[in-house]
Parts: C-alpha cells; sequence; structure tokens
C-alpha cells in the first residue's frame, strides 16, 4: 500500500520560483463493509487497514469488548468485516481523518455537490507570504493554550477579513463559513462593507490541509486555500480538479503551490 | 461563553517539579436538534455556535445551498434548528473535534462504557522526557511529507512496543490498539514476547491531546498518556476521572502533569 506519493511542486523562496518534485502524505477512502454491506467510508492513510478496524470497532465499542470478528481485506479500498450490518445502526460515524465523508459509502457522492471555483482571482506571493503572521497576531486564544487551530479569510490585499478558531480545525472553518455566509443572507452578522464574496478570498489554515478542510473551501468558493504545514494527497488531487490553488509550507518568504500555481503572481 | 480554563499542574523542569496553574482550551459537547429533536452531538470549543451550525449545514449539504434555516442557542450545550429531523437521515456524522461522540445524543453514554484504569503503574520523570525523541526517531514518513500524525506504545522502562502512523491522528491511535488487541487474540499479529498488556504501556502522541484520544486510551485500558502538544480541559477531566495521567507539552525535560501526577516519579 502507497503511504506516500510524489506530487509536482512549484517552490517559492524569496522571488525565485522553480519546479519540484515533493512528497505527500497519502489520504484515501477505506470502504467498511458487514458481509458484504457497505456500512461506512472513512479516510485514512492505507496501510495496516485491518488493525485500524479492529481498533475502530473496539473504540467505538461496535462489537462486544472481548469479541474479535474476523476482518479481511477486500481490495485496497475496502474491507469486510463479520458481523451483520446492524451492528452499525445509528452509528453514523466511526472515527476518520475527514469526518465530512464517514457514513457515506463512496467519495463520488462529494465531487457531485461540489462545483467547480471559476474566479480567475489572483494574489501576489509577497501578500501570501504575509499571512502566517498576519494569523498569528490576530489569534486570541492561541498563544495562552497552544490548542487551538484558526482559520481566516483574507482578501487579495492581504487585509483580515476575519478569522475563527477552535480546537476542532474542522469547526474553526465552519464557523468562519457560517459567518461569511450569514453575511450574505444578513441574518448572523451585518458589515458595513456589505457580504463576503468568497471569489475573492484566501482561507488560511494554521494547520494541515487535509481532504475535508479543501473540501469545504470548495463548498465555499474559494479559489486560494493557504496552510502553514502540510497538505494530503487528496487535497492536492481536489484543489487541482476544482480550480483551486493550494499552497503549502507557507513559512517566511517561502512557498510550496500543489495545484493552479497560476494564482499565485 | 468560555474558551479557555484554568487547571492545575505540575510542571517539570529538569529535576525541579512544581505546582501551578495552566490554562486550557476548552472542548465541550454541543447537541444538534432539529425543532426539539437531538440529531447530533459534537464536540468543539464553545463561541460562535450559529456560525458553527450554519458552516456544518453547508458544508454537509443538509440543506440546500441557499436556504438559511433559523438557528437559535437553546442553552449553552445546545443549539435548535428550524428543519425537519429527517434532514439528517443517514448522516450519521457531522464535522467534528472529536469524531468519537458524533451521532450520539450525549457524552454520557461514552462514560457509561468505558472503564477506569486501575493499574499503579508508574514511570520515571527522565524515561518520559525521552518518549518525543524516540517517537521521532521511529517514524518513518513524517520526516518525509509533515503530514502524518504518530502514535506508539511505549513500555515503562521506555522501549518502544509498536507505532502507527496515519494522516489523521484518531486513525493512528486506532491502527495501534488494533494491533496490539491482535497481540491478545493472537489473529493478527503474533510476538515472541507475548500478547500486550495495555496496564504497563505509555501511549505517546505526536499532536495535540484532545477528548477522543484519551477516551481511546481509556477504552483500550492505557494509564498514562503523553503528548508533545497541548491537552483540551474535556481530555484533562477525562484523564482524572478514569484515573489516568495526562502529560502534555513532553518537551526536552520538560513536561507538564494534567492529572494524576503521581503517575510520573
Amino acid at each position: 500500500m502507497t503511504r506516500i506519493r510524489d506530487v509536482s511542486v512549484e517552490r517559492i523562496s524569496a522571488d525565485v520560483r522553480s519546479s519540484d518534485k515533493d512528497r505527500v502524505v497519502v489520504e484515501a477512502p477505506l470502504q467498511l463493509r458487514a458481509r458484504g454491506t457497505p456500512v461506512a467510508t472513512i479516510m485514512r492513510t492505507p496501510g495496516h487497514d485491518l488493525e485500524l478496524v479492529r481498533g475502530l470497532l473496539h473504540a467505538e465499542s461496535v462489537v462486544p469488548r472481548d469479541e474479535a470478528p474476523a476482518i479481511e481485506q477486500v481490495d485496497e479500498d475496502a474491507v469486510n468485516i463479520d458481523i451483520d450490518a446492524s451492528a452499525f445502526a445509528g452509528r453514523g460515524l466511526l472515527s476518520s481523518a475527514a469526518c465530512g465523508v464517514c457514513g457515506r459509502v463512496a467519495i463520488a457522492d462529494l465531487e457531485l455537490r461540489a462545483r467547480e471555483v471559476r474566479a480567475d482571482t489572483t494574489i501576489d506571493h509577497r501578500v501570501l507570504a504575509s499571512l502566517p503572521d498576519k494569523l498569528r497576531a490576530a489569534q486570541e486564544v492561541f498563544a495562552d493554550t497552544g490548542g487551538l487551530h484558526a482559520a481566516a479569510l483574507f482578501n487579495t490585499r492581504g487585509e483580515l477579513v476575519a478569522l475563527r478558531e477552535d480546537v476542532g480545525r474542522h469547526n474553526a472553518v465552519d464557523k468562519l463559513v457560517g459567518w461569511a455566509l450569514g453575511t450574505r443572507a444578513g441574518t448572523l452578522a451585518s458589515r458595513d462593507d456589505g457580504p463576503v464574496e468568497p471569489a475573492q478570498c484566501v482561507l488560511m489554515l494554521s494547520g494541515r490541509a487535509g481532504y475535508e478542510l479543501v473540501q469545504k473551501a470548495i463548498m465555499f468558493g474559494v479559489p486560494i486555500v493557504a496552510s502553514v504545514s502540510a497538505p494530503s494527497s487528496l487535497a492536492v488531487e481536489l484543489a487541482e480538479r476544482f480550480n483551486i490553488a493550494l499552497a503549502g509550507f507557507v513559512r517566511g518568504t517561502k512557498a510550496n503551490l500543489y495545484s493552479h500555481a497560476w494564482r499565485i503572481l
């Protein structure tokens, strides 16, 4: 099973730009079947799949403490558990690297409901490089506890639009998007300068850029996603497919551009 | 809404030990109701709850793209959405900081199925301090991609028992526990030195110690959990309740002990 994938990247270092290869960790769906019936799909890094499922069944108390139903690998993308599907009833969720896909039987339906970002929005690489410091400066709680993820919207001039924090990185993005949607619907927030236009924004993340965060960016319609850390393989694939520039390891004057590098000038 | 909580901590720095206060980020359940019917519970840091729920409904396509059902705060622990509960059918999961609790109507049932760790296992603080370096040395993929979380079991002499990595931190722990369970059942792994005894182990985490990871440690029966980073409020509470020593910010000769510090000698 492949746990690392080579991807093309454009590296920015100061004002120098070069094409290169980078290695990203693989994130891929694993379908769980109960005696052949699909019961859940989880996102994980391939490898040790049987152990993963056994640990998960244990942690979620899907099986009694001392039972160990047989688990077999069907193929790279699926395992089968010798247990009745009813054991999963009412457990829509199983622990996952990307909660957004849990409980769905396939990844395909996520793609169906997302739209490609059409705007031709771009950002200057120096503006991009300034965002991590601005994110940290705007974080209220992180410095105190070290325990909060942040997600922020900036405009393409590098001005902070809004920032939200949460112990869960997905929650931070949901809070941010929920706020922005409120400026459009006029129900949750009012702004002197009108509703937030996601197509003109950059989403900046304090942590890693996994599949689900990029999915949320796509659903929202943000054309540029930047992270101070690493992306996953699936995040890169989705960003590529949906016309989003995905920048990782944005630190100091450096950044790695994993998709649609034309958006970074 | 409280986003930070003061907790008691024992700080270790070199051979000096002192009692102090520390601040941890609050992690707490939020119940989602659809016209009064509980449909999901998510873990989050309190604050911006209405925006969180709006963003989540949008990301998960629970409501059509241009609809914005009214959302109101019932109390600190619950919000009510003006939508029929059937909109949540088949969506066991909602994005969450702690997937293990999604789709359950309360946190209480998690406590019911977990046991207090009874073993009086202890570890020398110098052995504890050595674990982060050993964890990093054992990680195969992180150095390459920066994108993988790791979870490892050590014995109380500081010897590595096993390590697993995944793009999802929950998955890394599930893989590790699944492997260890296999050594007991004799089905997935065989070891010359017999089955893994969780009560004699330390669980070391490469990332933050949130509620769900501590919950998995409790389910497995590990008495000591160590992390290089910050714990959440709920992780501290659970560790305290279930007789687990929770060490955070284990770096160099320093560590913060958030619960049952008597296990660290």
